[in-house]
């Protein structure tokens, strides 16, 4: 596309018009070849921030960005993958993966980092000590052979135009436009070439969408493009005001993961991951019923076999499995310190952007791209909302770095916790299955 | 301002949030400076062409871009500066500016070139062998000292922040925003200094806005903006949706104009004309009344006084003024059509845009920047809108180049004119005056 042919697509869409398939490839391959300056493809992408895309115009940018490569890591065999939006305290993935693959549905997925106030999969797994994620698709075909499910960080190869979009987007304040974030998502998924996908779209304060009508509308436009794509995708939308689960930080997840893998009842994550590898379960066995799937999910959470998968691979990627056997051992924080509550009541907000920018800046993430993590800090919570607490009753443990300065931290905590004198409904976890 | 700063002032106005002065003006001159890249200031421009600007930003804005320097040709001298937004057919300036320096009131103003369908001041003052405007500032003040009045093309030095700003914004699809035009021309007439100004905003099919909403918007903003920074500004909305008066093309609305100057009841051209000299005559005398001005305007126009400048004025810069006593004298078409009417009726529309894009394409205007001009084609229509007509009644005269097929330019002129069997009433020419 020369410079004219994109003025015209960048005039219509701020006009608020339709672009054509034909016009959204052109401008992603001019971008991509130099032919359509970086300058205008900023305006394209603000016109489509402010003005919107249809969904066959956010179909036709999304297999513009995959591009023509797959990586079918499963060949022939079925593979499923899933995607969260990302938010704080979600260690979905260290369940539902050693989860299904237990039950010998094989998993398959690209995770990120940590993003602003909510941690990243590869983040939380680099705490247990030694493990080495994949980093070729040699090695993914390895551990997935082996184990049953393989996760590695974002490759560059897939998804090219997506990589070079989400750069500029980064830098001209277009990042937060639903279709601009489906796409991305979806051309990273479909790239994958997984059988079965699976998302996880977050809403509330922690979320990147806060508002649940634009969560709703996110996870429909991406079950649309995934199965117009030919890629059977379920959605759900699940709340992310209030943490998931107790723990946020590294290794407290992943001590709260091996604890779901064990069997025990943790609040919020364990209902959430048994719902979404359900969906996935669903898709590898369509003769089988919702119920028994469900059924046969639970009973390997209590069996072993769950946890047992995440100890198998675990030890695959050469990490030191006396953590996974004794969480006590992954790494601790320099101190612990307990906040109780000032006074009684019932808890009517825990929010979780706040909990999420606390644990981020005692370590647990990165503020800058060439920081390293600390990953034995973070907080666990003691309690949920909904929760009725005496005055003085614990709230939360902070896992404090040595230097930490503990009455700071915890008057941010106490702000982010709201006490009321009137009994508050546990609030629903999961808003909409798509 | 940093790549940080002018992020956080793009996001705040994708959500469409206020920008503050200050985080403008470091965003333009962040611009100016190189330390905000042209992605980033096209993301801005986008921004603000969807989510729109309140009228204290446009301001900040146009005080940014205009720039701390004055161009004041008058010294301590009363100066009236005009404006069109630009119009099919309109050669107002030719018979305003001779006309108030008849009377005594100095004009100096930059005018432009063609642009699209619409032709532009400097192209029709080519027209005339010979003549050469002013080139600076020097020149300008001995024109209006000689003559009364002073007209040059656009100079680079005055309002950089605005150039700069237009190169991207012609690029980047962001040249229709009623904030971002309002700033672009006001920014202009602030830094040429003149003592009071008068805004022709057009509306209608051959007109920038052609909503008349949005032109009655930008003609607002623009007094806000003027009367905001010190310059007595009065502003009229005029209907372009028939070409003003029966010329269109270079050397043909020079003649048109030299005939108004010779007191021709050209129609459209005089009546606008008196009206926005008249604004800026009340501007110059506050205390005489605006029925004691317009006589004495339209009594200029009669007794020879207003063509007699004129005459001056092309003399002062080298013009043939035997080509203004004879305005057959200026270039003359290879040949001319006379194009009739195939129905009886009421005209009922002729459509500027139409017009003037068929005489662009003839040579009267440029389809390419490096295009000369043919200064003798265009066209002289022989009817208006509400006029009744007989069946071959003849509609306008084609001013042709040898080359042309006349067939086909007949067919798309005949396009542009509609006739209906019912009356139609002679549609307002002035909409509104602010």
């Amino acid at each position: 596309m020369t410079g004219t042919g994109v003025l015209d697509a960048i005039n219509h869409k701020r006009g608020g018009g339709q672009l054509s398939a034909g016009q959204i490839e052109a401008a992603v391959h001019g971008y991509l070849t130099d032919a359509v300056p970086d300058y205008q493809m900023a305006a394209l992408l603000m016109a489509i921030a402010c003005r919107g895309m249809t969904s066959s115009e956010t179909v036709a940018l999304t297999q513009t960005l995959a591009g023509p490569t797959r990586l079918r890591l499963g060949d022939e065999r079925f593979v499923a993958d899933k995607h969260s939006t990302g938010g704080v305290g979600d260690k979905t993935t260290l369940v539902l993966a050693p989860l299904l693959a237990a039950v010998g549905v094989p998993v398959a997925k690209m995770s990120g980092r940590g993003l602003e106030h909510a941690g990243g999969t590869i983040d939380k797994l680099e705490a247990i000590t030694g493990l080495r994620l994949p980093g070729t698709a040699a090695q993914m075909r390895a551990a997935l052979a082996a184990t049953g499910f393989a996760i590695t960080g974002q490759t560059g190869d897939l998804a090219p135009g997506d990589g070079a979009l989400y750069r500029l987007r980064d830098v001209t304040g277009t990042v937060e436009s639903i279709p601009l974030i489906a796409a991305s998502i979806m051309s990273k998924k479909i790239a994958a070439g997984a059988s079965a996908l699976v998302l996880d779209v977050k809403t509330g304060s922690g979320a990147l969408t806060a508002s649940p009508d634009d969560a709703l509308h996110l996870a429909k436009l991406m079950v649309d493009i995934g199965t117009g794509a030919g890629l059977p995708t379920r959605a759900v939308v699940s709340a992310m005001d209030q943490p998931l689960g107790h723990a946020v930080g590294n290794a407290l997840e992943v001590a709260e993961a091996i604890a779901a893998l064990r069997g025990e009842p943790v609040p919020g994550l364990v209902p959430l991951t048994l719902h979404l590898a359900g969906l996935l379960a669903q898709q590898a066995w369509p003769n089988r019923s919702p119920e028994d799937i469900h059924q046969e999910l639970t009973g390997t959470l209590h069996d072993g076999r769950a946890f047992t998968a995440l100890r198998r691979w675990v030890a695959h990627h050469g990490g030191d499995t006396t953590q996974i056997d004794h969480p006590d051992r992954l790494p601790q924080a320099a101190r612990i310190e307990t906040v109780t509550a000032p006074v009684g009541g019932w808890i009517a907000r825990i929010d979780a952007a706040t909990l999420g920018r606390t644990c981020q800046l005692l370590g647990a993430g990165r503020t800058r791209l060439d920081q390293p993590i600390n990953h034995a800090v973070g907080l666990r919570l003691r309690i949920g909302v909904g929760r009725q607490i005496g005055a003085g009753a614990p709230l939360l443990d902070l896992h404090l770095p040595a230097d930490a300065d503990a009455d700071h931290i915890t008057g941010q905590v106490l702000a982010a916790i709201t006490v009321t004198d009137t009994a508050v409904p546990q609030p629903p976890l999961i808003l909409h299955t798509l």
